[in-house]
């Protein structure tokens, strides 16, 4: 079968998921590959598909998602990026574009991956703040949080806080960091790496370690959950307007 | 006339005005006076109006907007932030509440208020930053935007760059502060201070500073556009989603 003419590119998109169906194309409403792909097409492309490096649900942002794609252009890759964002909607842009080698795969190719969860800490909710973090009160402890989070590093089956995205049954994953920061004013940011991530395991990690941090849990019953690797005893998921993917590392 | 029954209340009100048409009150759709007096209503408020120390225009944000209202209420200041806060929506919510004394009026009683600029200077707009800042390139020469603000500084007339909000003719204001502050990866704030401001006079500012960062005229242009006075030479305002009413002084 013949590939689409063209040379391959690879782009660093940017997008505020509040109203958008996450980033795999639907039949319906509005996801980041459709608009992606709508884009494309305005200027010439003709392909099946844009490959993207995390399928992020509905409503989860990204500052760092790695998209690619096949195209026939002439104009440079400057102007491919300029093109695209004239065609994109608001909520979408598309950071940097640059070739890439033919074989390259955002999701097959990926290292790692990087997520950041944003906790608001504080007795008042802030309107301004309310699309890209998750209001929680009473004050956490922010230490316990952490001592938690150190049983996550390296290699475990992570069954209680996610499913395998591809419908099979492998849930070991290895994490390479997971560090709470506390910021003034009761923002506390989560920031989590792995070579790849379970459907919904970053959500409900950190729904996990909130419960940690309001005392619910202690670590070591934390440390519990993960070793029981039964998805039966997950605690309630953190809403997706707190988490963004901040990088995909090759 | 008899007052309405109880004390007097002074609140700090934090909005998203995004999908706000301004401060003020209208007939038809949401404001941030509606929503306030919407949710006072439904514990008990009776009163005619819910008073504001800015009329801050439709899309433009607060983090520091101040109102005051009068209202029969037993249970302490703490209790009536979280009643206000659960009958409001999600883009408006009263960060602190106290009692005030009677003659306590939000905007006369003001003695300055602060506002915040944002501007985005980068070749790329930001998604997650659309409703916050204003997406501006070719890259800003700050050190003339600096220069040209310091003209600001002091008693002048401002007819240039805005209207009297009381329909009057007094259109002579004092700055008391003025200043760009330059953040990393083109992230611009303006910050400046006056006792009170014409209708527009921010987004009027700083859409002429923003044209003597990209070398449309000179500070000694913009110099001589304040002293002119002249409503008719005003360059195009800036938009209002990069604009916050910070702080008011009493």
């Amino acid at each position: 079968m013949s590939a689409v003419a063209g040379g391959r590119y690879r782009a660093v998109v940017e997008y505020d998921g509040t109203d958008l169906l996450g980033f795999q194309r639907q039949a319906n409403g509005r996801t980041v590959q459709g608009e992606l792909e709508t884009a494309l097409a305005r200027i010439g492309w003709q392909g099946r598909a844009v490959l993207g490096a995390g399928r992020t649900d509905s409503g989860v942002h990204a500052s760092g998602q790695v998209i690619a794609f096949e195209l026939d252009w002439r104009h440079g890759s400057e102007a491919l990026g300029r093109a695209l964002n004239a065609n994109l909607p608001a909520d979408v842009a598309v950071q940097s574009v640059a070739e890439c080698p033919p074989e390259f795969h955002p999701r097959y190719s990926a290292r790692a991956r990087r997520y950041r969860y944003t906790l608001y800490n504080h007795p008042v909710r802030s309107p301004l703040a309310a699309r890209s973090s998750w209001h929680v009160w009473p004050a956490l402890d922010l230490a316990a949080m952490q001592q938690a989070s150190a049983a996550l590093l390296g290699r475990h089956d992570f069954a209680t806080f996610g499913a395998d995205p591809d419908q099979g049954s492998n849930t070991v994953r290895t994490v390479t960091a997971a560090e709470w920061r506390a910021a003034a004013d009761g923002w506390h940011t989560f920031e989590i790496e792995a070579e790849a991530f379970l459907f919904r395991m970053v959500r409900s990690l950190v729904g996990a370690l909130k419960q940690v941090g309001q005392g619910a849990l202690t670590p070591a019953q934390f440390e519990a959950l993960l070793a029981a690797a039964d998805r039966a005893q997950c605690p309630p998921a953190a809403p997706p307007q707190g988490l963004c993917l901040i990088a995909v590392l090759y």
